[in-house]
């Protein structure tokens, strides 16, 4: 039994490593749970002991990802004033981001992924708490402009596409340059 | 002749306008010759005597959109100063997006699309020109990540998840918002 119940948890952690390395390589539209199977060498019958549909697996995938961006986002929504908010959910992004390359652009940028994420209320609300978080700098069109450029760049920025950057380096020039399109000063160091 | 001719031209026009739609929806990859197919009411072989490949009805609908980009890359780097071309490079891609809303996403973030650009030597190596002329004026790690959020960063903006912004308004602070990023003043007006 501990043996299985073992497997049983292996095999889903399997499923969604390949999961991820197909959703970045190919969107989430573009990955079907055959090209799953055939990547583990797994049936079909196996994924679907653990997923039925592509939707739940998607959901397993980007779950982790949304609770971290929940404790950023009500962690920075306690903060007293609209420069502190967004300074502290863009670090909290720009680590979330480079902690998982490629899979934050698959959350941010694909377009199969954007259907889903505003048909889910609470997927599509807290995207809504992190763009008015960063927009409320400057509010009105141009802050929410900034704040989506943000969100897309960043994630953008991070992916494995156009450059590889160290991790270190990474956050700090994505925390700089979305502070410089936000108009945020650095904060003092206490 | 004639009218088989014009049919034709209006065939492929329709399958291109379909095409974007659903790239833009589904991603590149999340969308078959199938569903253009029903979409539009045509048979599969309608669409196969127009594009043999789901690649090759990528091709139609990015070349327009990268022909423009070329002349945009083309100009800016006649000009002068690491400033002036950023600055050329920085608004005339934000026209561009604003023309092309989604579809420039489709362009720069789509993850199945990207694979495309980097195997297509003639379009990545248009990119990686567009992203010199942005990082360039920051030399180093710093300038490519801001470069990589700005390329990112505007075509997410610009699509139709997030906000809806009108065309003028959104230019201008697409531009904006750019300039702040890669650290540009706003030219002197001559």
């Amino acid at each position: 039994m501990a043996t299985a119940a073992l497997e049983t948890t292996d095999t889903r952690t399997r499923l969604i490593e390949a999961a991820v390395d197909l959703f970045t390589r190919h969107s989430f539209a573009g990955t079907s749970l055959q090209m799953i199977a055939d990547e583990l060498g797994f049936t079909k019958a196996a994924i679907y002991h653990h997923f039925r549909t592509r939707e739940q697996l998607l959901a397993a995938v980007l779950e982790p990802i949304l609770d971290e961006l929940r404790t950023i986002v009500d962690s920075a929504e306690t903060r007293r004033t609209a420069h502190s908010r967004a300074e502290h959910m863009l670090s909290g992004y720009a680590a979330l981001t480079v902690r998982n390359r490629g899979l934050v652009a698959v959350l941010a940028a694909d377009p199969s992924v954007a259907a889903v994420l505003i048909e889910r209320a609470e997927w599509g609300d807290l995207i809504k708490r992190q763009l008015a978080l960063l927009a409320d700098v400057d509010p009105g069109p141009a802050g929410e402009v900034k704040a989506a450029m943000v969100f897309a760049g960043m994630a953008g920025a991070a992916g494995p596409t156009w450059g590889t950057f160290d991790d270190a380096a990474l956050q700090e020039h994505l925390v700089d340059a979305g502070r410089r399109t936000l108009g945020l000063r650095a904060p003092r160091r206490s």
